[in-house]
């Protein structure tokens, strides 16, 4: 049973993990601080090093805890979605979720991803905090559920794979100009044509 | 005239340069310093400022001269091959080069480009001191003329376009998993299943 003390120390867990990712975002990972995330939590920094055994602990639950959110934001977009929508419409969706203004946060934890991809590439001991320990969700892992839903019964495995291997690569290019601030309507628009695109390679596999 | 003096003068700067790049891609772009640099080229701290004004200047002149050896090595590629190969040749073959054993200078290119990128994205003063000064030459220009050379007699302005924009996303996509040192043989894999999804692309852009 979950007491009132123990529900607290969840939602300033939850308030600590959720300012990592802000000033991840905001100032890049390299200026993050016990410091600075107690500031912004408005919390004591002993109070964060009570949640966490280091700033390592953080930057590996920060990790964890963005790909959880993401994750758990596109599965809530499909379930409203999937009995009425086209595999084109959700991915639109998913996309645009992203664009909102009111998603700011969203936004973030694209940014937070890339910086941990691109520190991971120059830092092993940073790659093997971060990527060792494994999620039980990615992102990914919803984009691989959404073809599967809707194309499962018509490609075989192997490209099935090839599929869901081409679109978390040209996820990672968008996430790119996401976090390039690139012109919104330009990036919408590429992602329409991108949807076009891997819908005509798809009945090609079918056809093929 | 250039004097001997001044031909060293250029062979230190470039070394600098590529000393920058190897730096910044091993050690990441918070760690470079101009001791470090000095270091690597054994020279002295004033040497490095004697070539440049400061670390800011290091940074801008390092990012457009990785622009500028990008754009020189697959324009070597792409003028041996122009005249028998298809596309998709000169497009494997330039996703080969970055790949390959002896060329990781190239790819390390790849990493602090993505750095760059990175970085601008919450430092905006970065951000105009990098990409506020316009290089002549982007590897995407080269993949732009790569296009329009095979398909700009089939493709309309604003379809060639299109092309290109998505082809920039893919590659970006791609550099983030160049730089996360995946599986090679997948990501070539990968690759030609890219190149074939383009084509296949292009083929219902000319018929439709």
């Amino acid at each position: 049973m979950i007491d009132g003390r123990e529900k607290k120390g969840m939602k300033t867990k939850k308030a600590l993990l959720n300012a990592t990712i802000t000033l991840i975002a905001e100032h890049g990972l390299e200026a993050l601080s016990a410091s600075s995330i107690a500031k912004k939590v408005n919390v004591s920094k002993a109070s964060v090093f009570h949640h966490f055994d280091s700033m390592e602990t953080i930057q590996q639950e920060a990790f964890i805890f963005a790909v959880v959110l993401m994750h758990e934001a596109l599965e809530q977009i499909y379930q409203e979605a999937k009995e009425t929508d086209s595999f084109a419409d959700i991915m639109l969706k998913c996309f645009l979720f992203f664009m909102e203004e009111n998603n700011k946060h969203y936004l973030n934890l694209i940014n937070v991803q890339m910086q941990f991809v691109v520190k991971s590439s120059y830092d092993a001991e940073f790659e093997e905090l971060i990527y060792g320990k494994e999620s039980e969700k990615t992102p990914f892992d919803f984009f691989e559920t959404l073809v599967d839903d809707f194309y499962g019964d018509k490609l075989d495995a192997k490209d099935l794979e090839l599929v869901n291997d081409l679109l978390a690569t040209y996820l990672s290019g968008f996430a790119t100009f996401f976090i390039s601030m690139a012109n919104k309507e330009w990036l919408i628009s590429l992602w329409k044509e991108n949807i076009k695109m891997i819908e005509i390679y798809i009945q090609s596999l079918i056809e093929g």
